[in-house]
């Protein structure tokens, strides 16, 4: 299997060995990692987005729709194709799942400190922190675990909420890169229109990754496996990649500031 | 400065020169941090405990009372007495605080999920999360840092919420075992009565610490620093510290099931 469009500037997805190896290797984790934790089931965040489209496939390929729950949890801010689309991924696979609105937790917050309700950057935030609420409520009520959603460029770039979207016990995609998790994606035959529907986090109004990044994934994914992860210098990098100086220096200005995202608290 | 009180099976506490010394290094640490982080200024939850309570004075002394807002936040089951202690220290300090009602969002939960409503852990932990999302809401609005206020004992047993008490931006006091935060909190100036009152997490009625735990916090600091820390065999400790196999085995067990606590996300 391989994907229809050219991948610039560096195409880093598998072969079909490598792919299969890999999607081998993503499933015995994600049972190892349940048996491990004496769970049940686990616990999923639904947004209708690649990423936790294909951590569902990936689970219940692996140990069936009755060990997964699936939580869709509309916003203010979330698009109505998004929620459809996530109700749709569950009904698609046959997997238990709730409906639950945020809005009345993030309205309550807003109503105990009306000075930030317009911040954007608080609300967004609380939104993705009542999401990991809902989940780990779900989960230890079911002996569950939470599955993260989180992949390898949004861990290394930051683009996630602490304690929001990143509070979860294990990332089952969070060693691919965007375009590896579009490869997965379609292997396990999901839908093309959500493999190639634009990523958001879905935090505030019409948001959407690449938006807010400034960069494409694409762009991304190949900047952080060349430069940050693979030493080559900023120069050279931009020289391989045929991308602007300014390009590698954003990504690596998003890996430098996030590094307390990927961390353990410090303590003197 | 010493403690009047014998403390057994080991004595972990520091001369006068190391305490100086270490309280001089930890509120650095915090200066450093929230410099670091281009922050504004710090925020922390109040339990009236010994923990938040020695990291409130700690903050203040290093940064001044204008850079600490304190969140005193009760629930269904918190005393009444922790959360007028709460109130005591923010007005001793003289620092903002607020009193904000968690149960609002906790009895949402319920409503959503009935079956979860008696379920004594699901909801503990749900409390847990709450304050967390509420120190980040006030954090992300201020430009503030989420300080944590657990120490070695609870860090290595894991005696907290992931994602909740646990959800904090940095631990001041995260390498003083228990016995060392309470000569801390003396060198401080915390009133006696904090230092010595029975530590609860306040996640459920009529809970502490140590009465969960089935451990003193002066014997889980022994056998973490001798036999969790420094490798000494597990008979070996029951010996050097004239306490029970079983407590060794106890402590241990704490230790090991909650390493998934002290880890990030595993990702395969």
């Amino acid at each position: 299997m391989s994907a229809p469009e050219t991948v610039e500037p560096l195409d880093l997805r598998f072969s079909d060995a490598e792919l299969a190896d890999r999607r081998d290797r993503i499933q015995s984790f994600v049972r190892e990692t349940v048996d491990a934790a004496g769970a049940e089931r686990c616990v999923l965040g639904l947004s209708g987005g690649i990423d936790s489209t294909t951590v569902a496939h990936l689970t219940v390929d692996e140990l069936g729709a009755d060990a997964l729950h699936g939580l869709v949890m509309p916003g203010a801010v979330s698009s109505d194709e998004n929620m459809s689309d996530a109700e749709r991924v569950a009904e698609d696979l046959g997997i238990e799942y709730d409906v639950v609105e945020i809005d009345p937790f993030v309205d309550q917050l807003a109503d105990i400190y009306p000075d930030a309700a317009d911040d954007e950057l608080a609300v967004g935030n609380a939104r993705a922190r009542t999401r990991a609420v809902l989940n780990y409520f779900v989960a230890n009520h079911e002996q569950g675990l939470v599955l993260g959603t989180g992949n390898r460029a949004e861990a290394m770039t930051g683009y996630y909420t602490k304690y929001g979207d990143q509070a979860v016990d294990c990332n089952p995609i969070g060693n691919l890169y965007k375009m590896q998790v579009r490869q997965l994606a379609r292997d396990l035959g999901v839908p093309e229109d959500l493999v190639t529907k634009a990523p958001t986090a879905g935090l505030w109004a019409d948001q959407t990754d690449e938006g807010e990044l400034g960069v494409g994934y694409d762009v991304i994914d190949a900047v952080l496996a060349v430069h940050v992860e693979g030493g080559v210098p900023a120069s050279a990098t931009a020289d391989h990649l045929g991308v602007d100086a300014t390009v590698v220096e954003t990504v690596r200005e998003l890996y430098e500031a996030s590094e307390h995202k990927r961390a353990m608290p410090p303590a003197p």
